[in-house]
């Protein structure tokens, strides 16, 4: 029986939204706590996360309020490690399966998405990095996926780990968003590439991806944008 | 019943080293191949790992020369990835305890020794950078030890990703290592400092990681150096 869990997160974070779908898709019981970004409490650093990020959580130790955080929960954080622990907490949610070929093929996926597609995104939507190291990411992972279906098949925390951030970095792309420092229609040019020909299957992945009512639910509003 | 295991892998590597203390600790039956970093084979290359590191595993398929890799065989590279993999093919070795918060724990562990003990260390030896965040580095990783034992009181992965760097990090400091392009008796000055109060902890944990058999066996030779 799972103890209390306390996420604390920021509506607009991808990495914050992923841990929430993992939650709502474990049917867990939780208390989210929205920490201001801009203006952190100092209860959050000095008690839950010494490096100030969200998502973090607190789990187990007795029922107290998210602001008075008890020194007995564990406090835990990173997002891609927060969605291995939901998903081996929750084991009859199935977020991740049992096979260990599954599973080392739902962690490289994951490895893929932390250490190559999100630099790569971040360092050309707000770095002025040039786009192919972004593009040629999407073709690692859509390489990594089997001919239908989710990563593995079925769905799991490598597909909540991607969807969070692919869905923002559309949105993003499709505004030729003014933060980007894009030349004009650049946005507009990779957002034609995926969806041509060479990102066919990835194309296809994105659209059964945000069909996921967990996704659906969680993002189909301004404040999960 | 595990399928067949090839490991492709290199001496002097603490990554390859990880990979090994694993599959010994595992019991495992398996195909160990020296891949020659200055002069890697291009089948290996193009057959096992595009990316052309080492540790690279290939498991299941068809009993082949580790030269001649099976398409049907599944790739995998990445230590901490291998390591887990190790785990869950080989749960009988209990290389990850079953409790989640404990493989939270093994999990954030090893985070912390890829994401900053490894590039701080190796910013310090080879990237004549400050040895400060190679020190910080490691209270951070002392902070999570328990009062006694490994990570998690048990021998774990998370104990076998950082002993084979650990080690390593010693030899070389101890020797003032002339690639380091350290002033003279710097890595003195270090030793000195994880020996003395500040480190107790650690030099307690460092002690008990090398005294293990499975590390025993295959570091106290020169070609594991």
């Amino acid at each position: 029986m799972p103890q209390q869990i306390t996420l604390y997160a920021t509506d607009f974070s991808p990495y914050s939204h992923s841990v929430d779908i993992a939650l709502l898709e474990a049917g867990a019981k939780y208390t989210r706590y929205e920490i201001d970004l801009m203006n952190k409490p100092s209860w959050f650093v000095a008690q839950v996360n010494p490096i100030a990020q969200v998502p973090a959580m607190t789990y187990g130790g007795p029922d107290v309020p998210p602001e008075q955080p008890s020194p007995d929960s564990i406090k835990l954080r990173e997002s891609q490690l927060l969605l291995q622990f939901v998903a081996d907490l929750f084991p009859e949610a199935r977020l991740i399966p049992e096979d260990p070929v599954l599973r080392a093929k739902v962690r490289f996926f994951m490895d893929i998405v932390r250490t190559k597609f999100v630099p790569a995104w971040y360092g050309h939507f707000r770095g002025g990095k040039p786009a192919e190291p972004f593009i040629g990411a999407l073709e690692e992972l859509q390489a990594l996926l089997p001919p239908s279906g989710f990563v593995v098949g079925e769905w799991s925390i490598a597909d909540i780990a991607f969807v969070t951030i692919l869905a923002r970095a559309e949105i993003i792309l499709e505004l030729d968003h003014p933060l980007s420092g894009w030349s004009d229609g650049e946005g507009e040019m990779i957002i034609d590439m995926l969806h041509g020909h060479r990102f066919a299957r990835l194309a296809q992945y994105h659209r059964d991806l945000v069909e996921r009512p967990s996704f659906k639910s969680t993002f189909d509003n301004v404040n999960h944008r």
